[in-house]
C-alpha cells in the first residue's frame, strides 16, 4: 500500500482563517510537519510545507529501516499564507499537481494519509483518482471531517454514549450561556472553559473564573469575572469572537484546574476499532513533553476511560469515518478522568507511537517509556546527531534506549526542534534527558 | 408510559429566525399541530400552540379508543411570534410551566415526545425532571438534534454508508460551488438544487437550471442560468442567503425533474431500528396528498431503498439518537430511487401511520390504502362530521373504510383542514375522495 502522506498540520477547517495565525506559529507548524516522516514506509510519497534537511530524511529512513531513495518528498510552491501551511492554493497548484500525478503513477500509490482529511485533501484525492480506494472517502468527501472536527459534535456523541465528560453544554444564545455559566458554575465557585466550535490546540478556548490564579492550560487566557455583571461584560465583549461572528456555537464546560491532560489514540478501520496507545502531557518538572504510556494508566479510573474511548468510537465508526482518532481527557485532582475532546485526524502523538512500533519494537508499550520534548534548540542536525553518538546518547537498537531527533529545525532562529527519549523506566528517562540537555546546552554555548 | 406530547411543528433550530416566517404560514403550522393529537394515549398531556375544538378532541379520542377526559391539553400564552408556533418564550413561560408541572405530577408522565426535540424541549425536559427517563436525552441535550437536522450531516452520513444519493457535495466557498455547479451539472444540461444547511419543507432550497420549464418541487423557485456568467450573477446575489450570512454551508445536488417524492419512516429505539411504514406524495390528479403505502413499493429499486434506509439508521442509532426518523427520497423518471434527506423528528406522516396502526388495525399496511389531503376547506367541524356520517362516508370500524378528519380548521378563513380517506384500494380511494369533495363543496356553497 504505497501511501501519499500529506502533512497538512493546520487547515482552514481546523482553525478558520489561516491568515489569522501568527507567522511564527505558522513556521512552527510548518516545521513540525516533519513528524509525519515517521509514518513513511517503503515507496511512499511525503508532501511537506517546507523542505526538510536531506540528512534528517536519511536518518528517519535508516531508523525506520527503509530505503531513503524509495521515498519521494515533494514541497509545493509557497502559497497565499506563506510556506508554513499546506493551504488550499498550494495543494491545488498546477505544477505541484503535475509532479504529484507523475509520482503517484511511478510509485503505484493507492492510499492517502493526510494529517487532516479536509475538503481540500478530498478534492486532491479525487483529482489523483484515489477516491475509490481510500477508506472512508464517501464520508470524508461529503464534509464528514468538518462534522467530526466540531466540538459540539463531540458533546452530542459523548452525551449519546454517556461518556464521562465535564458538566457543560452547547450554546448559541448568549443569554442561555450566561445563565448556565453563572448559575451552574461561577456562582458555585467553579471556573469554566469556553470553546469555539471549530479550532485546535486551545487557540479557540478561553477560561472565565470567579477567582484569580487559575492557570489557562489548554486555553489562551483566564479572565476573572467575580460577579454576574463582569461575566455579562465579558460575554458582550467576546461573544462575537466565540461564535466566529455568529457563525457557530460555543461549547461551555466546567474547567477543573490542576488537571493532567491525557489521551488515547485508536485507528478506526473497516472491521472495527484498533487501539494504538495512550499518553500524558508531562506537567513536572517542566510543562513540556508527552509521556508514553500515560503514567495515569495506574489509576482506578483508567480502565473506565478506555471503555468510554471504545464506546465513543462506535458512532465514529458507524458514521463512516476511517482513520486515526485521538480522544483527549483530563485527570482531575480527585483522580477522576473526564473526556473533553476527540480529534478525528492524525495526532501530535501519532509519530511517537509509530516510532514505538517500528523503531523500538512491538512491545514498546509494555517494555519502554518514551518522552517527547518540543520547542527545543539543537546544534545543526548533523552536529547534533554526531554529538549524541559520541556521547553514547543516540538511540541504540541493541539496548533499545537512547535519543531520537524527531523534528529538525535548521532555521537560523531554531527553537522548534523535537526529540524523543527512550528508556526502560522513568528514572532512565530522567538521566538521559539531563545528559541530552547538558550536551545541547554545551553545544549551544560553543556556537 | 404517560407521555408529554409537545406539538412544536417549527422551531428556531429547524427554520432559523421564526419571525421571518409568513404569518399565514405560522397559522397553517399552528393549526397542523393538531396532527399530534393522533399520537395520544390514555393519560397523556398534549401541548398545542393554538386551542383545538373540544368536539374535535373528543372525536380523536373516540376514534383512538381512549377517554377524552384522561388526557390534558394545554396551550401556553401567545409569545413573541404570535400563537402559531411554540417558540422558546412560550415553552419557558412561568405560568405555563407551573400548569405543566402540576399536570405531569397528576398524570404520572414519564416520557417526552415533541415534534422536534430541540434545545428548548431539552431544557423543558430537564426542568420537569424527565431528563433521566427520556431515551436519547444525553445526545439531544448536547445539541444532537441540531446536528442531525443539518443537510450537510445527511450528506456525510449517506456518504459513509454509501447510500444512493443524487450527485452532489457540501460547499462553503462560492468559487468551489460555482465550479461544481457549472462543470459538474449545468454545462451537462442538468439542473441543480441548492439547499441551506438548516431549513425544512423546501423553504431553504432553490433550483438553478440551464433550461426553462423546470418545476420547483421541494424548492422555492427555479432560476434559469443559461451560461456561466448568469450562474455567477445568481451566486453573487444569493450566496449570503444560501449560507445564512456566511454562517453555514450549502448542499448542492443534481436535481432530477419529474421525480416522485417518497419516504420511509422508522423508529430508532434502544434495541435497534423498527420499521413504521412508507408513503408517497401524490402527483396526480392533483399535487396534494400522501399515499400510504407508497405505490412505488412495486418498483425493482424499492427493496434497495429500504436496505439503504436501514444502513443510514445505523449511524443515527450509534450516535445516540432515539425517536422517529423519516428518510426522504425521489423516484426518478428512470425509476431509480435516490435518497435526498432525513429528518430526525416526528414527521408529517407520523399521524397517518398512527391512524393506520390504532384506528384501522395492525394489518393496515397490507390491507388498506390511506390517502391524506391537506389545505382543505370544510364546513365547521361538527357539521362536517355529521355530513360525512349522514352520507355514509365517515370512517366505519366495521368496514374499516371511510373518511377521518385529521386536522380541523375552525378559523373564519378556513383552508387548513386535513382528512384521510381509507379504502381497500386505489379505486376505492378515488370514489370516496370524489364523494367527499362533492359533499364539502355543496356545504361550502350553502354557507
Amino acid at each position: 500500500m504505497p501511501t501519499l502522506i500529506v502533512s497538512n498540520q493546520r487547515t482552514e477547517e481546523m482553525v478558520g482563517d489561516l491568515e489569522l495565525l501568527d507567522p511564527d506559529y505558522r513556521r512552527y507548524v510548518g516545521n513540525q510537519a516533519q513528524r509525519m516522516a515517521w509514518c513513511l514506509r517503503e515507496g511512499d510519497i511525503l508532501v511537506l510545507p517546507m523542505p526538510a534537511d536531506e540528512e534528517f530524511l536519511r536518518y528517519v529512513a535508516d531508523s525506520l529501516g527503509i530505503e531513503r531513495d524509495s521515498v519521494r518528498v515533494i514541497v509545493p510552491p509557497a502559497g497565499r499564507v506563506g510556506e508554513g501551511l499546506l493551504s488550499r492554493d498550494r495543494l491545488t497548484d498546477e505544477g505541484f499537481l503535475a509532479e504529484l500525478r507523475e509520482a503517484v503513477a511511478a510509485q503505484g500509490t493507492d492510499r492517502v494519509l493526510p494529517f487532516h482529511f479536509d475538503s481540500t485533501v478530498a478534492e486532491l484525492t479525487r483529482m489523483l483518482g484515489l477516491d475509490r480506494v481510500t477508506p472512508g472517502f464517501g464520508f470524508l468527501d461529503q464534509s464528514g471531517g468538518r462534522l467530526l472536527n466540531s466540538k459540539s459534535t463531540f458533546r452530542a456523541l459523548a452525551g449519546g454514549v454517556h461518556a464521562p465528560v465535564p458538566e457543560g453544554g452547547v450554546f448559541s444564545a448568549r443569554e442561555e450561556a450566561e445563565a448556565f455559566l453563572w448559575e451552574g458554575l461561577l456562582s458555585q465557585g467553579h471556573p469554566a472553559i469556553l470553546k469555539q466550535d471549530f479550532h485546535v490546540a486551545g487557540f479557540g478556548n478561553e477560561i472565565v473564573s470567579p477567582v484569580p490564579g487559575v492557570d489557562p492550560l489548554g486555553a489562551r487566557r483566564t479572565v476573572v469575572t467575580e460577579d454576574r455583571e463582569e461575566l455579562v461584560k465579558y460575554l458582550t465583549d467576546r461573544w462575537d469572537w466565540l461564535t466566529d461572528g455568529g457563525r457557530n456555537r460555543v461549547v461551555i464546560e466546567r474547567y477543573v484546574p490542576e488537571s493532567v491532560p491525557i489521551y488515547a489514540e485508536v485507528r478506526v478501520e473497516e472491521h472495527g476499532v484498533e487501539f494504538t496507545g495512550h499518553g500524558e502531557m508531562r506537567m513536572k518538572p517542566v510543562l513540556n513533553g508527552l509521556i508514553v504510556p500515560a503514567p495515569s494508566a495506574e489509576l482506578p479510573a483508567f480502565p473506565g476511560f478506555l471503555d468510554a474511548v471504545r464506546l465513543l468510537c462506535e458512532p465514529i465508526h458507524a458514521v463512516g469515518y476511517r482513520g486515526i482518532v485521538s480522544v483527549d481527557a483530563i485527570v482531575t485532582p480527585d483522580q477522576d478522568i473526564l473526556i473533553n475532546e476527540f480529534n478525528c485526524r492524525t495526532g501530535g502523538s501519532t509519530h511517537i507511537h509509530r516510532i514505538g512500533e517500528r523503531v523500538v519494537g512491538a512491545d514498546y508499550f509494555e517494555e519502554r517509556v518514551l518522552v517527547e520534548l518540543r520547542r527545543c534548540t539543537f546544534p545543526p542536525f548533523a552536529t547534533a546527531v554526531e554529538a549524541l553518538r559520541t556521547h553514547g546518547l543516540a538511540y541504540d537498537p541493541a539496548t533499545r534506549t537512547g535519543v531520537l531527533v524527531t523534528v529538525d529545525d535548521g532555521s537560523p532562529t531554531g527553537g522548534f526542534g523535537e526529540y524523543v527519549v527512550v528508556a526502560e523506566d522513568a528514572d532512565g528517562v530522567r538521566e538521559l534527558e539531563l545528559a541530552v540537555g547538558e550536551l545541547f546546552a554545551a553545544h549551544g554555548t560553543e556556537d
